[in-house]
């Protein structure tokens, strides 16, 4: 099919397809001439992944090109290009602080006390604690009650993506739940815990009472 | 203090602070001369939430400066602010497309299914099916198992949030608590989630299997 066709299938722009050609996002298609080339359905796909990682996983272009980097890397193991996606999700942005040392100790320290087992550079434990770092610019210091909770619910979500992978078996389908999965189980949790909060501050601040909390 | 010094004390660039100012979300310091501003601890507190909201939370600085209005009308009930803060974090960007209907009507027949109590035009129901839609580009079909876990992880955490709200008794502190957990929150699962996964997957790529997960 033609470009136009390709952008047509992928209910994507022509422009934002041509946009993401021009970044290195998606592959090139057959030349059949001089000014023309021939895509296919895998093409489409790519189209509607790139889409995916960009505007509802809300990665940077040099973040997604990283992921389908890893993702292409047909030769690395599963788990070295889970890490390699992982990490370029969860790279720093130029802006990001480093998180205090102080933050980041407890995070490690909790996690440990949960049992996990995790590597000091995995980018999650800097992520977690610039998190912290920021609730404490409102002096909000988390109880660890607090952050068990999180723990626990990023546990339950965590077994339930690495459960979602045992229904596939081919490899190149494993690697991109794997990549998709990690990008877009943010903004699915942070979707539901909004429809969370309403249901549990339904019973914290009944019709009447806006005053405060109760206790 | 002058504009150098409250710079200084919130530990935050003088470039950065004049920007906040800028874009008004920095209220004015008190005129001492007409080229010199006095500020003082509210301001400093000020400029940590802006940048924890910015630089942590990855708000735009229109959604910040809702989220700060929401905050500062002292007279409207908590959870009418705590709604309006809602809304401007997770009001959608330009170029997010509108979920399916088959994945918005998902969201809510789960949520339904679990008894919580939410409205039509509670934010996190786009958001959460702007996600499944996604994870569909990928033709990954949640299971009602995976999303029902996602759910629990959600509820867990927002439990977590109200009871933090619970030992804060001043309104500004318990109002300023909503706004910057719910935008804290998210980052703080989502570190926490990637150090799960390398928990879990630890488990299923045990050292010398690379081939794919266990069944």
């Amino acid at each position: 099919m033609r470009i136009s066709e390709l952008a047509q299938e992928a209910t994507t722009p022509l422009t934002a397809v041509k946009y993401y050609q021009r970044e290195g996002l998606l592959p090139a298609g057959e030349k059949t001439a001089p000014n023309q080339s021939s895509y296919d359905d895998r093409h489409v796909r790519r189209v509607r992944l790139v889409r995916a990682l960009l505007e509802v996983g809300g990665l940077s272009v040099a973040a997604a090109r990283e992921v389908l980097a890893a993702l292409d890397a047909d030769d690395a193991p599963l788990a070295v290009a889970f890490a390699a996606a992982q990490h370029a999700m969860s790279s720093p942005r130029a802006q990001d602080a480093a998180p205090t040392p102080a933050s980041r100790s407890r995070v490690a320290a909790l996690t440990a006390a949960a049992g996990w087992a995790t590597t000091d550079d995995n980018p999650g434990l800097d992520a977690a604690a610039r998190a912290l770092d920021g609730l404490g610019t409102i002096d909000f210091d988390p109880s660890d009650d607090y952050l068990d909770a999180y723990l626990t619910a990023a546990a339950t979500a965590a077994r339930a993506d690495v459960q979602a992978l045992g229904g596939r078996r081919d490899r190149d389908d494993v690697a991109e739940l794997m990549v998709v999965g990690t990008v877009l189980g943010d903004p699915l949790f942070a979707g539901l815990r909004r429809l969370a909060h309403e249901h549990v501050t339904h019973d914290l601040f009944p019709a009447g009472d806006h005053d405060g909390p109760r206790s």
